[in-house]
């Protein structure tokens, strides 16, 4: 295949924007990564865009022709990808295929979601349309209780990781005071961890993911000619992996090992030619505080059942060994669905670029990773990125 | 890029089935699609599930792992794909591409949709979505509205074609009466379409297509081993293309001459290596009647202006020179939103092997043609097929 190469980003702040519309939110991240890339506009091809529920929280479906419109682009083709809070990483391995088979050679990928404005049943029901309505969501499961039964077998099958989960988050909450882009600003303890509200046990509402509004873009194009277009370090995409499992939380094999991480993950690797012990970096999705614990021993970070205990040594903060959600993660950066994978992957690009500020990794890095789930993980794309 | 062909195809019977969820159609349609191919699930790589708003009138997005799983192959990659009533076309084309690139050797593809349960409000709001929220829907514009604006323009540059609009109608109608999947069974006359319930000038309910359950699935495998799976003619992709515009009507620089269509067709034809007079049969998107005559002039089919006639002259009739919407058409097979571009894919392919019963096509036919759009024509996709 074909080699790609991300040459612009752009973000959005995360938060809550009353006054901004989807088309605010997509000018202003869209227009950020075209002018990073230096790329004019009519060498853009198409538009990949990741949106979760818009058609539910803000009555608009069809979003991409709507985002190509809003960036002056109306004449390229555009296509909208969903898979849950893994929408935005879909979008991005859609294009990459475009271009790696040859279709395109420079395309734009976009993710965007706002649903602050809207109460709180509203957010719930929206998020939940994501776990099968049938068998979960009729029954009353939200995904808090459903990964608060990950949590619970975990502790059953690995002994109770209570605190450790707690320090996840506050581990988060430290770098994203150090990201102007994240939505919380908030230095946290363990004990406001557990005094937090409780939302589904042994989850508080500390370990939980943020409700926010957001939109991140990227350009790719092919890496032979991604030189002449940036000046900027090329970023290109060693390795990517889409791994898929059952809806249903009852479907799976096992709750403590994720099919969908261990398949993308292997599928990723295997591109790329890297092992778990190459990788600098890493942005591991983190809606829950458990999440995190499970994907990063699922993705060969650390041993099964060793998860925790890496996060309460430091080997998962911003100078230990393997710094994971430099940015401040789902849990404090922020969780904008359909862009969050995509955010996962501005951050890897901005850390491998040196580009990080107050967060950049001290040490050299050259190897970067993204994990996106999608549901109670029936959808999960890994990339692996390298700076050049 | 490596040649796709089609080696199954299922569909359910088209119409409201209060007792039928989402499951079960793609269950049928899955299953229909596997049996006629004669593959073995395990032999399937992926899954690209096209679903246009399922989140707003079943509670159900991530419609692609729910897919997979209803159909028992839950360990494999899925994707949903929305571009309004092209969604399913364009999961056609991400599975196309996906086969293209080197990445899969075989997947399946679905669209469903199911939104007969629901209030006429609601559907007529799930599929209002489909424009722009802010600039259209907000000031009462439906997608009736802006089709029937299409039409009085067409009517104003090229002169007033009501009568022949009504002869659409009255011609897929017949059609559809020789399909047993169709959802309406029912002749119609050209004054029983004038003196249908009015909708939209000059749009009558008989100018307008149908609100369809349904579900169809077609699998895909690289042509190179087609035969070895499959006893009957190979469906060969020779020609794809993906056009896009302006999300609103007003961005578009003309309202009787589509660009989405018009840049769709000119890639599938250069892919292809044909001309429109090589096409020997083609669905073509007909949400309102004014519709299908627009895009057969921008397909190519006739000159501009000149639509109109053609149906009137009965050079689109199932023994005419160029055949249209031998299913029936969005018009009376149905219009089940996520699914409607593979069902036209489906008519082609049963066309191309001969196994259309009493609609089929007298003459020799070697090449079909899908077209299907999204929204007033924001989201175009065009594919071409040839039977070997």
């Amino acid at each position: 295949m074909r080699s790609v190469s991300v040459i612009g980003i752009g973000e959005t702040k995360m938060g809550s924007f009353p006054d901004k519309s989807l088309k605010d939110l997509i000018l202003e991240a869209g227009n950020k990564a075209i002018e990073d890339a230096g790329i004019e506009k009519e060498r853009i091809e198409a538009l990949f865009l990741g949106n979760f529920n818009s058609s539910y929280w803000c009555n608009q479906s069809h979003m991409g022709p709507m985002a190509a419109e809003t960036l002056g682009m109306q004449d390229i083709p555009t296509i909208r990808t969903e898979g849950a809070c893994a929408s935005g990483s879909l979008a991005f391995r859609q294009g990459l295929m475009a271009i790696a088979s040859g279709m395109y050679d420079v395309v734009i990928i976009g993710g965007v979601e706002k649903m602050t404005h809207q109460s709180t049943p509203v957010v719930t029901a929206g998020l939940a349309s994501a776990a099968d309505y049938e068998y979960e969501v009729k029954m009353g499961a939200t995904f808090p209780s459903l990964f608060a039964m990950i949590a619970n077998r975990y502790f059953y099958e690995y002994g109770n990781v209570r605190k450790e989960m707690a320090m996840v988050a506050v581990q988060n909450h430290d770098n994203a005071l150090l990201n102007p882009d994240a939505q919380m600003h908030k230095k946290i303890t363990i004990d406001k961890v557990y005094g937090g509200f409780p939302v589904a046990y042994p989850l508080t509402v500390y370990d939980c993911s943020l409700v926010t509004d957001g939109a991140v873009f990227v350009v790719l194009s092919a890496t032979e000619i991604a030189k002449e277009i940036t000046d900027k370090r090329v970023v290109e995409i060693i390795g990517s992996g889409h791994g898929g499992d059952s809806l249903t939380l009852h479907g799976k094999t096992s709750m403590t090992s994720l099919n969908a991480t261990l398949k993308a993950a292997k599928e990723a690797y295997d591109m790329a030619g890297v092992k778990p012990s190459d990788i600098d970096i890493a942005e591991v999705h983190d809606c829950f505080t458990i999440t995190q614990i499970v994907n990063t021993e699922d993705l060969g970070f650390f041993e099964k059942g060793k998860g925790a205990r890496a996060v309460a040594e430091g080997k998962t903060a911003l100078d230990g060994e393997i710094p994971i959600n430099t940015s401040g993660g789902l849990k404090a950066k922020g969780h904008p669905i359909g862009a969050t994978g995509l955010s996962q992957i501005y951050e890897v690009v901005t850390q491998l670029r040196g580009e990080a500020g107050e967060r950049q990794v001290k040490k050299d890095i050259n190897i970067g990773l993204t994990h996106n789930l999608g549901g109670s993980a029936a959808t999960c794309v890994v990339n692996i990125f390298k700076g050049w």
